[in-house]
């Protein structure tokens, strides 16, 4: 078996098809700037200043982050606007204004009263007014304030008349990752929309400013067919997709640029069992598209060239060891892998995989080139 | 609200509780020790130096790891005597050689042929020989020869006669984490002792050499009554515990020394959630109890003393939030925790969520004292 150099890497490893990546990266820009709104990469899924490099044109941003050490090390690699898409606390801001002060346009996001109270606070103490973007619920998945509620008036009016700066509305359809299809992500994408454009309107009535008007998610940002009145679109997982992704139609298994590469350790033969060195530590316990209808378990198998097995997933993982078998109810037969095989595995989720390594292994284009090694980072 | 040392930290930050550590080992080491067995950590959970200093009778060993990178570390720290226990594959023989060659006395485990032939030929051509273990299934739980087939003594024979060691035989009752009590966890432990006891047998009765007879997991080796025939033990999880420990009953809640620091980021009222700042990316997606009696979701929510909330857990989390609510059916009220407080969630899977974090931040037995820093890694 010839897998180039591939052979050298100690397994498990992180594999990146930077092809693919640039070829997802494409995708997307094309489909927003046609829309006439501005992409907002989120960098939480790749994590990497190399990645950031290609992502965001000329590397300078606007980016979105999920962690402070993220701000940190972007900022640091020159990225000079950053939106921090995790509401904030008290307790962040001084370094919020510590980023900042190193000459990068960090924004928070917030959705009360006593948030803006204190983003207003640590802005006076600072001397220089912090940016907050209010944070907008437009489908109940999670964090943010109804755009039709009172507060958001309440909580604009803190930022404005205090030291901070209200910079605009922000909101995240997390809930079209449970629905399929281009149609459906489509009204989801309409949904923010309308919930951003609704509460800038809201703002602008009430004498308020609000330049940014931001939405967001892999799925609705494929999907927006309109996006009158909105600023920019953030999205993050499409950088690499994964099999959650491909599961609701936002791409298929041929746009994945991640997987992990793993080597048969042992079998069990007649149980149908084939045990390789990629636990959950390597692949990560999302199990997404249990709930789709196509349970990929922990994993799509693939040779070491990244060509996907008839049915073969990873069905169960210990720490350290996953266990590969045919998908229950198919006919396909298990191949035999002798010990040493290398097989690559594409994931569920590339957020919570990637997590789980200090580096990707950059895949040349062409065979027999040596792979480039970028590193990742972790931590808050 | 006061917390102490606790307010400097920037969450999600990981709580290591020390008085409870050193109680875990403790107890797990005189018990072992009063049945005539040696102890064997595992020190995959822990992935420290430090703690491994506590947890290593003067800090050379014995000790089970179950990445090479840990092998690596913990030799240069010192340890002298490491198995590695995932099945070896023939590219990872040349680092086992390497380490070996630095005075640390590794040993690999194998359930076939092909392994040992692999193992045989790297010692023939490191010039010296790297001992290994056979691995048994006792329960059919993953890897592992069935200690009745005759082709244990065939890998025995190949070791032995070739190049290699033939050190012994090494058992994982990993079923027995999906059943309850301490007479049930001592029917496994029973189970493993057989297992590797008649494996042993039948190799010395073959005229091979088997002078390590090694079983455990956390359960069985708390719960064995009987260690006739076994040399040592290996558990891992023990040190720190976690929910899922406690759920089949080896430890208590109170014995839970290991928890997540976070801050509430927002609310949902209406819905009664509580948005924190530990998603998945801190807490790990472990949600092995959902199959015991008492689901505690991604984990259970304390005070920032360490207190448990009646009922709260984490009952959804995304990479960097956590929605804590009510458990469901609960009739306690959702406490008010305004953002900004601290809370302290217990782990269900204390490897998992270990595994995200670079360090321990140790929490001093009196109040008002500052914390130590202990580093972790990770990798492979």
């Amino acid at each position: 078996m010839e897998h180039g150099p591939l052979s050298d890497l100690q397994t498990p490893a992180l594999l990146l098809d930077e092809s693919r990546m640039r070829r997802n990266i494409q995708r997307l820009e094309t489909h927003v700037s046609g829309k006439g709104a501005l992409l907002r990469p989120h960098l939480k899924t790749a994590k990497s200043v190399d990645v950031a490099k290609v992502l965001l044109a000329g590397g300078t941003g606007p980016a979105t982050v999920s962690t402070l050490a993220e701000a940190e090390v972007f900022a640091a690699a020159g990225v000079r606007d950053i939106v921090y898409a995790v509401g904030i606390t008290p307790q962040k801001l001084r370094r919020v204004a510590e980023i900042r002060e190193k000459g990068c346009d960090l924004s928070v996001i917030l959705d009360s009263v006593e948030q803006a109270r204190a983003v207003s606070e640590a802005s006076r103490q600072a001397g220089k007014s912090i940016p907050a973007l209010i944070e907008l619920d437009c489908d109940g998945h999670r964090s943010g304030i109804d755009p039709g509620d009172p507060v958001l008036v309440e909580v604009g009016r803190i930022l404005d008349e205090g030291a901070a700066e209200l910079r605009g509305v922000l909101t995240h359809a997390g809930e079209s990752y449970e629905v399929s299809g281009h149609a459906a992500h489509s009204d989801f994408a309409e949904r923010e929309r309308r919930a951003a454009v609704l509460a800038a309107e809201t703002l602008r009535s009430a004498g308020l400013p609000c330049p940014v008007v931001s939405v967001g998610s892999t799925p609705t940002a494929h999907a927006a067919q309109d996006l009158t009145g909105v600023s920019e679109v953030r999205a993050g997982v499409y950088v690499f997709f994964d099999l959650f992704q491909a599961g609701i139609g936002v791409c298929t298994i041929d746009d994945i640029a991640l997987s992990v590469l793993t080597t048969v350790v042992g079998h069990q033969r007649e149980k149908g069992w084939i045990i390789t060195d990629a636990g959950w530590m390597a692949l990560s316990q999302d199990k997404g598209t249990s709930r789709q209808r196509v349970d990929q378990g922990l994993g799509l198998v693939c040779d070491a060239s990244g060509k996907p097995y008839s049915d073969l997933i990873v069905v169960k993982a210990n720490q350290e060891h996953g266990i590969v078998s045919v998908r229950p109810g198919s006919s396909s037969a298990l191949p035999e892998l002798p010990v040493g095989a290398l097989l690559r595995i594409l994931p569920v989720h590339a957020c919570a995989t990637a997590g789980n390594f200090g580096v990707y292994n950059v895949l040349p284009a062409g065979s027999g080139v040596s792979l480039k090694t970028w590193q990742r980072f972790s931590g808050w």
